[in-house]
């Protein structure tokens, strides 16, 4: 599943389409504020009495704008129910945006993904912003609020940079940002629901090598190191809570994540979360009842910035932060600045970026497992699409039934992206009631899903087409596929950035004048987000090193057309080189052949060629017993058809054919004139 | 010619092998300052009088400290005599550089590369720093200033980021700097060299496309068009004035620049330079002797911070500036805040980086013509080395002398490294009295030369072998051509950064475990310095564009054996693509053949070995005629001979020939069988 880079090609397509797609789909569904009374659609939400209940509560506070932002105290990716204030204020449930209210006004801003969207859910109280930059919030502030006003904010829901970006587009104008301590949507939000009662569960034996108290030794010692001299480590993000108690929740759709932040000190634990779903077992298993070096103290989730305080309050002590999740409420505190370190990412998150063996084998065997379903699903497509009955809907449904039925599943790790056509074209499409297509010979498909188990979590991406695809299709793909390889096969220096390498993954496209406009990959792990911070292709990704896993997804998208991305996962492994050491190479791990009728191998190097056929050898070798053990002797057939051994096009059995030829051919010469 | 990229390996290297070739070369020519009276040899240079003289000046100040940075108010990369002040004061006539004086002791930072020569020519007044990192400058200060002291300097020689740097280190330690507005260098050093007496010239119009009114009015036009609204641009870089005004000065060893500055404005024009060196010629090119839109005040070089602060007193105005290359003396007086605008770079530097029409036909031009000057070196080479009489020293000074015999000649572009075996894996070396090796038959030879002409830059390195070279060698040459390929045929989208494609130049060596420790490439422009910035494969480089020239410079370094270096000079043009617009790729206007006998044609891909045959028959068109030209026949006949086609090893040729022996072995067998 591709991350981030998504959003600059969705803004350009927009740029030039003006979205023809959405509007022609929802015309008749979009509100129209210009009438009078102005018409809304079935699906617009009323929203008046939240907004003047808000203003209300924004009067005694003295400020002039509030604004709610679509992220939570963690800065999470996936957001749980009731962190979506944002899409009750507004009625807008997309995933990206932020909203801003003034006495006599209200504003959304979000990307062109999402705009016809807002446009049937929001009612005609609300105006819609397309410029989703901060300063173009910052400058519809500067025209709302009067010199000297005041614009509150939720200092849990603004990262350092959200807050400096605000700061710096405000500065010299007169107004400024003012932090409210109780959120006001919150207040206004009656229905808001409850953090779920579900407990919190420990990972088995089976799916560990280092025990919690490893973990926290570890890190300790990383502390100690660092020459600047530290004492105590906050953990923001909520898998570095989860990765170093090797806990799990369930508080986070598609996200086994729970509430949490912690405070890691060189004598104390201090663990942030709602102590109510900490069963008796658990705080016996984290020695929840002492105050010792290896005990963990269960405080209440909502104390933290209050113990924080207290932590920073005395004298020579230094707190650790990551600055790329940290939310602003909690860095604010930490002060005078030479109480403060920062880095990118916390010690939690780049140790836990180097998978150890363990956390590599199972994570190796979730994608053995996930081959399976993802075989199952394309076996059944080429079946059952030619009946003509299935849509992207019933795919998704398909491909999710079968990874729920493989060992530890615990569901998919994001909503299936299953895009036919030119749906396949759309950044993020997933498939409604209103958008899915029906599936057929003529149209390619992609899908793009992957699984929640307790080993690891999954993610690929297979495009195919069940008929005839164009030249320009085959000739795209297997330009993507070169992408793929050419990453996938490259060896280079431990410590190399993705970022420096990622081009490879495009060159084959540039040749022709190709390109996509999303990043090549992001980390994945072991039963955690799907993105898995830091490791990828991106800026500011680490550096790749032995260990770490990835994901590689080239693409091309044709507007209106068809979409292509080939998408595996990869684990960085040691390679022997001639001459040198500490050389790394990638180790695809994903397991599930490519679509054959859309490879044109005649341009393929015969280094690609060479890399494919054992890739293919690989897949026979670790799926193939998977499936017999499964029983699925249909599937294994399929699989077995679909890893044939590419023969290359100049090879030497082509030379030797043509020079047995010329033998025959001189055989017959000398007969004729003997 | 490698740029800043090559002291990560120069640094890396040191630490492994202790510097030992210096070591062994220099221990009886180095200082000993443990003996009693100390030893010093006779190249070290007695500082006593000087640093009394200094320390004399620093006391009146309240100072405790102060700081000699080797670089000149331009932050140039090369300096003239009158700037070396921190040779003057030390002794140590090293490129690189920091010295800091106390009333008791004085230190110099270098690195590895200098380490021996700073022995050499320093005497025992000096301590000499290994580590020369800001911060390590900071903790030296830290323990040597008290409490409360301050430290000394010259703010013209720092840039932003050298003050920030130190500001950061020194923050919280109660210690700070002092700017000091008269360079107490120049006061203790009586025969400072004076400014050079040349007069400016002005670029003769065959070599130019746009006046410098044309330029003056392009760059006002992006001061208009920036959102930011700037009134001013301060010129800060020495080849931005001079390329601005089509001038060239002669103040630098190598670089035709002149001392000045230039502040721009929507109605004014201040060049600030020494006026005694403008003819009344020049004063009629730049119309100065009115004051209207296009005519050029000339001001006093040594006012130039006076006037910016009287410009900075008005209300309204707002100062852009380049923040890589400005002095923290001119940074420092554009406040408040509101008054200044910064981009890492000025817009004269970024349009200087694209060429122009002229500019490309004229740089293309003297690559042929430089293209001459080696062919000439390589040639004589191949008869004279043998023949055991030739050093590096003299295959230096036969270069330079067959590049000045050419047209436009204006010298070379910079000190040639002339390289033999061991000497060829040192960073940045050049051949002195003392290292110069005999040139054999039996080593690896590496020669980086460029020359300055009247309309051109070049850059361009051969490593050649007069004997038999080892497999290993043949081998890392092959690939660090391929890497100078795969570079060079890339096609990319317009905009691309270099930083994101360079891997490309190192793959190939990667495949073995090999890598070089320096940057891959840097761009090179019309008779400016030859490493021209902002072009280039660094991260603080700008993306490519059409009409871009860079060096593409890949290369392999064996200790204590033998470097290879292949450097090309390209340009970027625009390429046609089957599916796409604005698209481009690199065309190299360097143009001598590599040596034959270092290339393992079994190495390279189809494709490369294409490329290679195309470049060569380039350098038949284009180098051809004018080797006829210039009545050079032995030198035309080794070009032919260095620049034949390559045959393909898995070819057609080669099948039709094993096919043809299976049809005669057929023949054969039918004549016994008959």
């Amino acid at each position: 599943m591709p991350s981030c880079g998504w959003l600059l090609l969705a803004l350009s397509l927009a740029a030039l389409t003006g979205n023809t797609f959405g509007a022609v789909a929802y015309a008749q569904t979009e509100r129209n504020c210009s009438l009078s009374p102005p018409y809304l659609p079935s699906t617009a939400v009323n929203t008046t009495l939240r907004l003047q209940d808000l203003r209300e509560l924004m009067l005694p506070l003295n400020i002039s704008a509030y604004i709610i932002p679509g992220t939570d105290a963690h800065l999470s990716e996936y957001i749980a129910p009731r962190d979506a204030r944002m899409a009750f204020m507004t009625g807008f449930t997309g995933s990206a945006g932020t909203a801003v209210v003034t006495q006599t006004k209200a504003a959304l801003w979000t990307d062109s993904r999402y705009w016809v969207q807002a446009e049937r859910q929001m009612d005609c109280n609300w105006e819609l912003e397309k410029d989703v930059s901060i300063s173009s919030v910052a400058e519809w502030l500067m025209s709302e609020v009067p010199p000297g006003g005041k614009i509150g904010f939720d200092s849990f829901l603004f990262s350092l940079k959200t807050q400096e970006d605000y700061s710096l587009n405000l500065d010299s104008s007169n107004r400024s940002l003012k932090s409210v301590p109780v959120n006001l949507v919150d207040e206004v939000w009656k229905e808001r629901p409850p953090v779920p009662p579900d407990n919190l569960t420990r990972l088995p034996d089976r799916v560990i090598q280092r025990s919690w108290q490893m973990k926290v030794e570890h890190i300790r010692n990383q502390i100690r190191d660092n020459p600047y001299e530290p004492t105590a480590l906050l953990l923001s993000a909520l898998d570095e809570t989860a990765w170093l108690f090797n806990l799990r929740g369930n508080d986070i759709r598609y996200n086994p994540f729970f509430y949490s932040y912690t405070l890691l000190t060189m004598d104390e634990i201090w663990l942030f979360l709602h102590t109510d779903r900490v069963t008796d077992e658990l705080r016996v298993y984290l020695n929840a009842s002492c105050n010792g070096l290896l005990c963990v103290q269960l405080k209440s989730y909502d104390t933290v910035r209050d113990h924080l305080k207290k932590y920073v309050a005395q004298s020579g002590v230094k707190v650790w932060i990551g600055t790329e999740y940290t939310n602003y409420a909690l860095y604010e505190i930490i002060t005078p600045e030479e109480k403060l370190m920062t880095s990118s990412y916390s010690p939690v998150l780049t140790t836990k970026a180097v998978k150890d063996e363990t956390e590599q084998r199972i994570l190796r065997d979730a994608h053995v497992r996930d081959a399976v379903a993802v075989i199952q699903l394309l076996m059944w497509l080429e079946k059952a699409v030619p009946e003509g009955k299935e849509t992207e809907l019933t795919a998704a449904e398909y491909v999710n039934k079968c990874r729920g039925k493989q060992k530890d599943s615990r569901g998919p790790s994001f909503e299936t992206i299953s895009a036919s056509g030119p749906n396949a074209a759309l950044a993020h499409y997933s498939p409604t009631e209103g958008t899915s297509r029906k599936l057929t010979v003529n149209e390619m498909y992609l899908v793009d899903s992957g699984g929640q188990y307790l080993d690891g979590t999954t993610d690929i991406t297979r495009t195919v087409h069940w008929g005839a695809p164009t030249a320009m299709q085959k000739e795209a793909f297997t330009r993507v596929l070169m992408g793929n390889i050419e990453i996938s096969r490259t060896i280079f220096p431990s410590g190399t950035r993705g970022v420096n390498m990622e081009m490879l993954g495009r060159r084959a496209l540039w040749e022709v004048g190709l390109n996509y406009g999303h990043g090549t990959g992001h980390g994945v792990g072991n039963y955690f987000g799907v993105h898995e911070w830091p490791v990828g292709f991106q800026s500011n990704n680490i550096p790749f090193r032995t260990g770490m896993f990835t994901s590689i997804e080239p693409g091309y998208y044709k507007e209106n057309d068809f979409g292509i991305r080939i998408e595996d996962v990869a684990v960085i492994v040691p390679v022997h080189t001639k001459y040198g050491h500490n050389y790394v190479t990638f180790d695809t791990v994903s397991l599930v052949p490519y679509d054959r009728k859309l490879i044109d191998i005649t341009l393929l190097s015969s280094e690609q060629l060479q890399w494919l056929n054992k890739y293919y050898k690989t897949i026979r070798m670790l799926v193939g017993p998977e499936l017999d053990k499964q029983g699925l002797q249909e599937e294994k057939d399929w699989m077995l058809k679909h890893t044939e051994s590419f023969v290359e096009s100049g090879s030497s059995a082509s030379v030797c054919s043509s020079s047995l030829t010329l033998v025959a051919l001189a055989v017959a010469l000398l007969h004729n004139i003997i």
